[in-house]
Order: structure tokens, then sequence, then C-alpha cells
């Protein structure tokens, strides 16, 4: 049985190409002592893992040229030499664009739950977390208040959007094409979505922020976190999540005008923060959003490519903001 | 008894000159029912009014030409007619730039205790609650901690400085010469202090960083705030209290690069604001600072210009980085 693998050929030094990416075919690897192999069934991609792409301007380690692209997957165990974990076992683990990885018992994490596993990888995996966190713990979201968010319809995007929703909020949602903004109010709940990409975005993004924005949701960087500064309330909150205006360039642009002086004339709050931070309460967040799930408040998106040879056209893709919700690689049944 | 006055004879457009004021005298005011007159003992300036001279764009009211230049003095009332106010009582109001004016009761504050007056003006006044509440409120200091401060020979600097000192932070200053840094140094404690007009400042300024900076209090925004950016720590605090270096410009650089990407790889937290909005909390600020002061380990600095018609000489020069710590103006004794 062969392990076919996705390598990174070389590392982008402007957008990224298929050409960076290389497959090739080894052997499947066989667990050792306190070792389990998996079997990939989905793989994910972001991007933030573009940012990996950079090297050390990012907080993930720097993939190599010649290695396997990393990525999360989730995964079915088809050989156990670990206590706790048996064949058969629903996981999720860093096994990176392949077929099969050999991974240590405790770098894998087993997962419960029915439905489709590809949830691990969004709702109940990094993308609802961050959103949930990000949400809750940095932009502290009350009922009435104004929440804006970027990227609305993304992995992260769609699930903050809903979640503030839920806990009251007027939500604003800014996408990349009128069939997102129409899924974010028709499909999803929010009260307006924008299309960056129209000519009058500028007035029509004025306009749906109303008297203010209490939290920015940041998901791009950019020119619409440029917007957004200039019309935050007092006292308001930047959630830094994520800039993926910037990621998929040689040439980050500079930050936006007003940093930092409109940061203290409004009294605003920015702040950056990395999921991995709450990973001992990870399990608050799961619970918390299992229960809007499956009361049919918080509808989890996903988009899908098949086989694992589709990888680097689904990353190269949802860089050009070609997905809606999370992204989805189906590798195996 | 005539009353001198110094009016703002046109708004700057780009740096702020002499001929943007104009003198003239008008009859002392009379203080009506509920009113007090308050003779102008001292004024202070700060770099903060230069924004109010960008109109709209700051947190101030834009003042008008044709208007008395605005600012706060130290005053003695030489006439009454509000209760619980006498004849001789010391008061911190805002007359703006002349030798009297007339005030409701409620807009201006008694102070009391002995010493000289002017430091209702410095340490104990705007100046040092900024420093106070921005320090202890956003920046959050611990022991062993490295706090950086911009502007640190400056009236909010010199105290941010000092007070995080005495809760055991390793403290570095950024100065504008060479003899300000000695005195941070030498008289007033700082660890280190290093001058940003230097050829060789990049390289100082990140060897007195040691192995990053935990707490940054930023008066300066521009490249000083770009390059402590770029040495915060994991989960480092931005205090954002004063943007001097885009104050007297008609043309506002845009922000530092890396916003928000470095934000969100170090978590970091950047945060504005007003030091009126703990105007309930002014007392126990004053009451600390006061025992620090008294006890001798907070040493308040003002360097001094004598007259009313030094005012804005005062300020031009304060807006180049001519002074060390509290500017006052002395106006009568």
């Amino acid at each position: 049985m062969p392990n076919r693998r996705i390598l990174i050929e070389s590392l982008p030094q402007d957008r990224l190409a298929p050409e960076n990416f290389a497959m090739d075919t080894t052997d499947v690897p066989e667990a050792g002592a306190g070792e389990v192999l998996c079997r990939t069934l989905a793989l994910t991609v972001g991007a933030g893992q573009r940012a990996g792409l950079q090297g050390s301007a990012s907080y993930a380690a720097a993939p190599e040229s010649g290695r396997v692209m990393n990525g999360t997957a989730v995964a079915r165990v088809e050989e156990s030499r670990a206590d706790g974990i048996a064949v058969g076992d629903l996981v999720t683990c860093p096994s990176g664009w392949q077929d099969y990885a050999v991974h240590a018992a405790k770098a894998v994490n087993r997962v419960e739950g029915g439905g489709d596993p590809a949830h691990h990888l969004g709702v109940y995996g990094t993308n609802g977390l961050t959103a949930y966190f990000g949400l809750f713990d940095l932009g502290e979201p009350k009922a009435g208040q104004t929440l804006v968010v970027s990227a609305a319809a993304g992995s992260v995007g769609h699930i903050v959007g809903q979640m503030a929703k839920i806990v009251g909020c007027r939500v604003v949602g800014v996408a990349g094409s009128d069939e997102k903004c129409r899924l974010l109010t028709e499909d999803l709940g929010f009260d307006a979505a924008v299309n960056y990409r129209d000519a009058n975005f500028r007035g029509s993004f004025r306009e749906a922020c109303g008297d203010g924005i209490d939290i920015y949701f940041d998901n791009t960087g950019g020119e619409i976190l440029g917007g957004a500064l200039r019309r935050m309330k007092p006292h308001g909150r930047i959630v830094c999540c994520g800039v993926v205006s910037q990621y998929d360039t040689g040439n980050p642009a500079p930050g936006p005008r007003g940093i930092p002086g409109l940061l203290v004339n409004n009294r605003v709050r920015m702040e950056g923060f990395l999921v991995f931070d709450y990973a001992s309460r990870y399990g608050e967040g799961r619970a918390q959003m299992r229960e809007w799930v499956e009361s049919g408040r918080l509808k989890p998106l996903q988009d899908e490519f098949h086989g694992l040879e589709e990888a680097p056209n689904a990353f190269i893709d949802l860089l050009a903001g070609g997905n809606t919700g999370t992204r989805i690689i189906r590798v195996a049944d």
C-alpha cells in the first residue's frame, strides 16, 4: 500500500503557485512503541498556513523545502501501539498532506460524537475555537452592540458572526463577493454584509456600520482594518485574528494610518491572540458550540475538494478568497 | 488692571510658528453669581494641545482662530461669588493663556498641600495622572519585567519610568538628547536610556531591550513605536498615550509595518486611553504619587519659562522636544 505525499518543492517568493509543491510516493510507515498509524480521511487548509511559508515572519515554524506540507487532518487509527488509543478510533492529528502518518500518542487527539468527521477540522477544530475565544475573550460582545467581521464567509468569520448574533449583537460581515454576502444575510442571519470588491465599498461599509463599531473582528488586516479603525466607537475592541490580506505576498504593506492616534482618541483596544494559548479551555468552547450546532442556532459551513492531489489547488484558491466556510479536502472515506 | 491674553491668530497648516499667535489686552472680567475670578500663577503646555490645533482629527475640541489659546492653569482666587470657594484659594482651572479668567465654580478644582503650586500642573495634574493610570491600568507592570517608555524625559515619561522602577521593572527610556539620557540614568534611576537622534539608535535600542519588551509606554508613535513593536515579548502590552511624532505636521505618516501581523504573532495588546475617563479615581492616583514624592522615591521634573508672553515659544520649543519634565510658564507669584 503506497503512501502519497505532497512536498514543499520551494518556498514562494511572491504569490503561491502549484509549482511550489510536488507529489511523491513512499511506503506506509509503521508505528513504533507508543505510536499510532493514522489514515487521513480529510484535511483542512487555512490562510494562516501561508504565513508559515514566509519563514520566520510567522508564529508557525517555517517548513523547509523537501518536507511534507504541514496541515491538520482528521484520521482513522489503523494500527496502535499506544495505550488508550484503539484501531478504528477517530483522531485529529498534524499529519500534513499525505495519506498516512505515524504519530506519538500524545500528538493525536481522540474525537467523539457523531456527524461528519470533517466538523472536527471546522467548528469543533481550530477554526471554531479561534472564533469562540477571540469573540468572547477579546471582543467581549454585549447585546445591542455592533460587531463587524472581515472574511465573514470564511472559516472563522462565519462562526464569529453567528455567535455574535446569538448573544444579541447587530452583525455586519465583509466578504469578497455578492454571493457570499447573500449567504451571510439570507442563510446565516447577518444584519448586513458588504462586498469589499465593490466599487461603492466605502460608502456601503459606512452605511452598514451605522453609528459605529463596538467590536471589529479582523481576519484580514490591510484596508478593511483601516476603514474599521476610523469607525470604532469609544472603548471599542479590535480582535486581531489573522492577516489574510498580507499572507500571499513578499512585501507586506505598511500599517493603517491613524495608528496609534485613533486608538488614543477613541480609547480603542487592539489585541492579537493565538488560539493555542486557550488549549486548557478547548472543552468549554467545544461544548458550547456543540450545543448551538445541535440546536440549529449555529450552522457550520464547509466547502470541499476531493482527492489529496487537489490540496495545492484548494490552498491557492483559498488564498484568493475562493472558500466559503471551512475548506475541506476529502482524502478517503 | 489689564488682562493680557494670547489668541490663536491662525490654525497652523504645517509646523506651528509664533505667527499663529497674537497678544491683546482687555479689562479684567468680573465674576457673576456662582462664579470665581482666577489670577493665573502658572500655565503648562503639553504636546497633546498641538493635536487640538489640527481640528477634528483630535479628541480635543478644535480651538477657533481669534479665541484665547486653551490651556490649564494653576491660579489664585481673587474674587468669589460661589459657595465653598474663598478668595485666596489655590485652584486648577482651564483659563487658557491669559492673566485672569472667570469660571463657574464647577469648572475649577481646589488644590491643597504645600510645595510648589506648579506641581498641580505636573505630577499631581494631568501629566502625573496620565502616567499613573496608563502604567498601572493598561500596562500592568510586574517586578522583573522590562518597560520601555518613549519621550522618557517628557512630562509623562519621566513619571512612568520612575513608577515602573518603584514596582521592580527594568526600565529603558528613549529620549532626544544625550543630556536627557544621562538625566534619566543618573538622576532618575532608569536602567538604560537611548537617544533616538543618535546614528546608532537601532543597535543601541535593540541592546537596551535585552530579551524583549513586556510593556511599551508610547508617547510618540512613528518609528519608535515601529521599533518597539518588533521587540515585544509574547503577551506584551503597548500603552498608547500620545503621538507626539505626528502632532506638529499637516500630513501624518502611515502606521508602522507589522500591524496587525505582529500583534497576532506575539499576542500583543495595544490600547489607547484618555486620562479623563479615570476622573473618579484621580484621588487614588494623587494620594499614591504624593506618598512617593514625599518619600523621595518619585522626583517630579519641571522646566520653566517666565512671563505669559513666552507661552508661544515655550509651546513651539516643546514640540521640538526641548522640554525636560513638565513645562511650566510662570505668569505671576
